[in-house]
């Protein structure tokens, strides 16, 4: 389906064609061999989550695949989107370079990518400079059972949530047009950051839920002998 | 100091000059008198909720300040910002409706409001649809010690802070040049934001502390035996 629909205007495949992206080059890595990577690479790292979660006394199977959660989305963050931040001329990228095709070929989804739209770019500083290293936290959390573990998923997890939601309520009120084609919007723009609703989502639920159970136990909301509400 | 360094070009106030603003009414209040109602009005809704939190029993002196900020921030959020969000001509009103000159008035310190920037308008939505409402969810859950009295304020003042950070990161990326003078610039972008990071920030720490003691005095991260971990 790649390119089906896709015209090339300006030099660029982007939608409007008129964004001006002087010194761009096109995507050297088809599609297939950038989402391979990419899947291949979280498969390793999720599986090597899991197995070695697997060693940790008396952890349940919810926290190991929380923490193969965490791995990945803090890596994506990390590593993805941070490249994407401090690389704000990826598109001239005449190399190969691994994350520079990935960001070239999802901007095919959403042309604000490469376009550097200001609100696309503080939501994924904000994703890929705090959140990132903030779900590496939680994976060490989880597996240490540290006191902090629910408040910081949470937290994280509303973050993730707010930044999908700036990311979406932007793009409509600026035309909601910024798709190659309808296979991209569907494919890039809405499947790739689909997971990063639903997951969030859960995991905020199940922490506030078992968040309120500890406190709803205590007297006085989270009150108890050791821990004086301040 | 107002007005002494505005310059009134292409029919407004604001920067940048070019900024298209057809049918743009200038402010029929003047400064004194639209901070004045804000601030009166505000002090009144502070001062009445200070008075019947006192008739709660067992209620602490620190309980009953986040009653005053929550029904204060909540207020605003819905009727100030909410006003924003559903009026985007209100440059163009005639008829001296005090909330259209707030935001013509705050529009010289940040010309991304009158001009409907995406991601400001993103941002405000957020904060008048949900975090406004749960705000004033947060006064009741303090006053009748809810369990999810301290994990909702730590979700709206999350809330707050991205939507700040959000706000200031896109204003930077885009040349920080939205004021109409310096005195604007830091007496409402800067100045009138100001408690928005601090308090949010503060709540935040003391929420994120409380809970962490409550789940640290239970077995496995907050597990209690009539509350199992799910």
């Amino acid at each position: 389906m790649e390119g089906s629909s896709s015209q090339v205007s300006n030099g660029h495949p982007y939608i409007p064609h008129d964004l001006h992206l002087p010194g761009y080059v096109p995507c050297a890595l088809p599609m297939s061999n950038i989402l391979s990577v990419y899947g291949f690479s979280s498969l390793i790292v999720v599986c090597l989550t899991w197995i070695f979660s697997g060693r940790l006394p008396k952890i349940t199977k919810v926290d190991r695949l929380l923490m193969c959660w965490w791995v990945f989305t803090g890596l994506t963050h990390m590593i993805v989107e941070g490249y994407f931040v401090f690389a704000p001329e990826f598109f001239k990228d005449k190399t190969g370079f691994y994350l520079a095709e990935v960001w070239k070929e999802y901007s095919k989804g959403d042309s604000r990518y490469v376009g550097r739209d200001a609100g696309v770019v503080a939501v994924e500083g904000i994703t890929a400079l705090l959140e990132g290293p903030a779900s590496l936290l939680a994976v060490y959390a989880i597996a240490t059972r540290k006191s902090y573990s629910f408040i910081l998923q949470f937290a994280i997890s509303l973050g993730q949530l707010y930044g999908t939601a700036v990311y979406y309520i932007t793009a409509i009120l600026q035309g909601d047009n910024f798709s190659t084609s309808s296979f991209y919007y569907y494919a890039y723009y809405i499947g790739a950051n689909f997971s990063w609703i639903i997951i969030p989502s859960i995991i905020a639920m199940r922490c506030w839920r078992n968040i309120c159970a500890v406190c709803g136990v205590q007297p006085q909301g989270g009150q108890t002998k050791k821990s004086k509400v301040r």
